[in-house]
């Protein structure tokens, strides 16, 4: 084998590398955002954001700028003054170089007596963008499962139209 | 340190990177069996099994050729139409070169009056295949967590009889 | 590009494809814990921590001599008899050479008339080695998820104070 071959098997390396790099990147970042919110982390939730990134609920819409007021919604308050578990689900993630999108549930468990309700149970999508930081989270809408289509067409990969 | 080292350095490389690349193609594998029955799609159902592959569940057993029934059950369009979350925990996966056995928790969560029941809540085995469309399921095995030893055989990783 | 460069780019994939190695094995080894208690095999969870391990629950404290009677408590029993699922959540996970920190959510499951109800969910703390038999857990700690400060600083990263 001559040096050429050599550098192009480390090339191809490289490459093959970098990409599960960025999947447990992606898990790690999605895996954070529990903690954050059920320590009412206002910073750590925005710092899981790009610049530009935002989070759409149904009745909610934050911008990176207004990100730490997912902590401090009375639904919130409530739920982390009696116990609660934000819990992500292992994510399917598609990688497009700079740019990737993860599609997962989100379950959040309260505590109630003794046991633990679950309180919202949601499809979530997730586009995601490489910064200097790392990855960040361009994009999350978060859509309750109740057996509505919008629901349904997050789940399926369809891109959700732009809240305004 | 000359050339013969330094390929013996690319080669081991190459073969441990191949095993975090099957470890993460089968998390996500594993993962994109939710979104596909939560949406109803038969056929993205169909396309995470082996062309032998099979599914069983106490009282259903599906292969390739049926699975895309694994969403047209009664139970099943009822879940969806409710709204419903088929959650994959985190498997424990053991590699064997070609082939590769995973084994975790399945639960369904189900949308009732304002919270999400859990109805179902299982052992799955997965035997994994590599093939040249990447990993398959070519039998998956899930069993009620009702205190059986059936359940409890499939999490200790006793490999199911076969079916028939 | 002369062999020095060559080396140098090989040096770094090995020091990084080890950093995603430790990420995979981390995960095998949380998701173990389920499927190992659920099967009330004492032996397994004893695996799963270093030789000074520690487990720490609210009420509980085994050491890897009484790690096996995790699995022989009366709560324990009952959970298993009726049927039971530990799960384990995605972990954010942070490495420091040969050790490590991982934070996540657990919930036991467990049968209740067709359904299954949320007995426990708690936030965990694993401090994580590397062993010669590969990652090993040092301790965990475990705590209800039930609103308390003791929950939260757990959830934030902070060190639990050593139990005596």
């Amino acid at each position: 084998m001559d040096d050429t071959d050599l550098i192009r098997r480390v090339e191809a390396l490289e490459a093959r590398l970098r990409e599960v790099e960025d999947r447990a990147a992606i898990l790690d970042l999605i895996a954070r955002y529990g903690p954050a919110v059920d320590t009412c982390n206002g910073e750590a939730v925005r710092d899981l954001f790009a610049d530009d990134g935002t989070y759409e609920l149904e009745g909610w819409f934050f911008t990176h700028e207004t990100m730490d007021q997912t902590v401090t919604t009375d639904l919130h308050e409530r739920y982390v003054a009696v116990g609660s578990a934000h819990v992500m689900s292992l994510p399917t993630i598609e990688l497009h170089g700079d740019d990737a999108v993860a599609i997962n549930y989100s379950r959040v468990f309260i505590a109630r007596d003794d046991q633990w309700i679950v309180d919202r149970c949601a499809a979530n999508r997730w586009d995601l963008t490489r910064t200097t930081s790392g990855w960040k989270v361009k994009r999350r809408v978060n859509r309750l499962l109740q057996g509505t289509p919008a629901s349904h067409e997050l789940l399926a990969g369809e891109v959700p139209p732009p809240v305004r």
